[in-house]
């Protein structure tokens, strides 16, 4: 797996409302800033965000070799674009998988995907069958990289003793901290496979959330930003890159300055004492 | 580990005020219908069961290489039948896992135990003497495979770094899910252990229960009778079975009827939005 | 890692008002009785007990040779003492182990550590710089044995994956009981690391505590106590003996009285059933 620090994630990108040749200045952009991996799932968008990129990288498609995809599946929407589906729920079938995976292939407009991921741990899945389907996959050349997301410990033992997972993508923000203790990172750690993280920014909360835990949070965050003369969202960045899991972020922005705060972040070393008051603020107690 | 898929529970034989014969009655249909496998403990029907059994089986000898039997131990009950116990606990002791075995095996009129599995985690369980006075019981043929019941994926670790574990009797219905999420099947199925699965029908309560979970999960899995054409017991049965774990099933009924619903789901396949529409309704919100 | 079974905690000792020369009879004290370790960490005392310790030390140096000396770093208190901490923190870098083990060495006087303890989990901890770090403190002969303390099963297993640890010290008292349950001590006994105990009376809890769980365990706990002919404490030291992983205790006691309460409980067996209702007591009810 050899993506870039800062992934971006186009799951909002039917939201920016831009024209073809505007995505393709959003990608070069990436590019541009050395943000050379993108982050997918079929279902972006209500499943249309990898026709939207594909569209665009369509118009100048030698720039598929200076980037890295990265795809999910698993998850089945609850869609009319997907009529057969009668509520929202998890396959990862064969036939699913390989559905998934060449139909992203033909909305990318490309012949491979650098890494694909479980997009969530479905109680249903049988791991052979996963691990034969993929390995298929990776012999045709269509999928290169394999992992999930959102995987307990136990779920990652199960699958990775089947098939190799390269990493779990998971959630972790100053604002949602769970993964620091409840093992995951621990085990990425461990078995030294660097992370994906999304929702840095907690979805955006860390901005505007109200609530009291956001409100010491952020206070806190935005002292130790001042003490580096960077914004809030770079502190967040680089609160999370500071975990010694070595995590690639994953953001959500469609902004070219969104873009550079993430990047600027990756030259970023917080001190643990300034690491430490922004989990002080998020926990609301000092370290036991 | 050579079990039926269904195994027939003895946990509420006292209860059914059976003559000899009529117990009798009751093993030969479970074997006509397939059900080759029968599930006791030392501590059912407060110490009564296994006799009970025993007093059927004698009737008709030649049963017994039709069947396999599966005990329990390491609970000893509070009960005018043990005055020597001052109150419920466990015990896993060398000593006491061989008196429990021995008395099995007279009650059931038996020279072995199929599998015997420890009923319950003991905090005080020493692994090693457990696995020396299993290996012994082995070696004289007394018992043929071991495993655990009810065991968290650390309590499975150490017992099974001592000795094989053939498997893990844990809860699961629609109506009780944890072990969906907890890591217990992700374990059973990495290390290709098939679960047995106790009170798949929550203990009747799937039936009888007027709560909010039980009526919204009632309602869901009688629609997917509906769709089968089956009854509801049948279908929670199948929801059960649909696990890639591929868990065995301990009914707990005297009812021929009850014992041929349980088969019936063995050729009953639900489809992924079907079990998820049970599975719903069980949590109260969509999968996430 | 070669500790007497019960270990002597100086955690306390600033606080027990001593003359240097009478810390040097409490050292002899335990020795005499057979308590060989001594339990340190470089924080306690507010970074003064290593030092009072030492000072009685050199009253005596010879007795250095019967002892064992355990030691703790990775916590950074708000300190007078630590002007530059602006808040309580965890630090496990290499510079601040090597230099905690340093001046922890000066201050008791001594050229090694038999076993030095990550004192809290940090969730920055550098698993591959700890290990190296240690490794190096190890061939220079300034650490023995190294292990960690309060660390989660998966904790335990990163830095273990790393540099083999010979301990895990833990929380567990008859009012503290989550250590029998959350795999803690099944990792434990599994990797056939005996576990050190710390606040086995609960920080005194059991005494003083008027709550309902503390007055219906001390209530139990007496029962056992007055069937043995022994007081309170010893039995509830005997009740954290009794776990099958042998744990070392350690007592927090400058009490020559209080240590011998502690070694008696070695000579005493409680059974499964005493036990158990002190088990029952605290969780306030029947095991399942």
């Amino acid at each position: 797996m050899n993506l870039s620090t800062i992934v971006a994630g186009a799951m909002h990108m039917a939201r920016w409302n831009l024209t073809t040749a505007e995505r393709l200045v959003w990608i070069e952009d990436c590019l541009a800033l050395g943000i050379t991996s993108f982050d997918h799932a079929d279902i972006y968008g209500n499943y249309a965000v990898q026709n939207l990129f594909g569209e665009a990288l369509r118009l100048k498609p030698a720039l598929r070799q200076q980037m890295q995809l990265v795809g999910k599946c698993g998850i089945a929407l609850h869609s009319s674009q997907r009529p057969e589906h009668t509520l929202k729920h998890y396959n990862t079938s064969a036939q699913h998988i390989r559905n998934s995976v060449e139909a992203s292939l033909q909305s990318l407009g490309t012949d491979r995907l650098d890494l694909l991921l479980i997009h969530r741990p479905d109680p249903l899945m049988d791991a052979d069958e996963v691990a034969r389907c993929i390995e298929a996959l990776q012999h045709e050349g269509k999928v290169l990289d394999f992992g999930v997301s959102n995987h307990t410990v136990q779920q990652f033992e199960l699958l990775d003793s089947r098939i190799p997972l390269a990493t779990n993508q998971i959630e972790l923000s100053t604002l949602h901290t769970d993964a620091l203790l409840d093992g995951t990172l621990d085990q990425a750690q461990r078995l030294r496979r660097r992370p994906m993280v999304w929702s840095p920014l907690a979805g955006g909360r860390l901005f505007s959330d109200m609530g009291e835990q956001a409100s010491r949070t952020r206070a806190a965050l935005q002292a130790v930003a001042d003490e580096h003369g960077v914004n809030l969202a770079t502190a967040a960045y680089a609160w999370v890159l500071r975990h010694p899991s070595h995590p690639h972020l994953v953001t959500g922005t469609g902004r070219r300055a969104g873009l550079q705060e993430a990047v600027t972040a990756t030259q970023l070393h917080l001190s643990v004492q300034q690491w430490t008051r922004v989990w002080r603020a998020s926990m609301g107690h000092d370290v036991p």
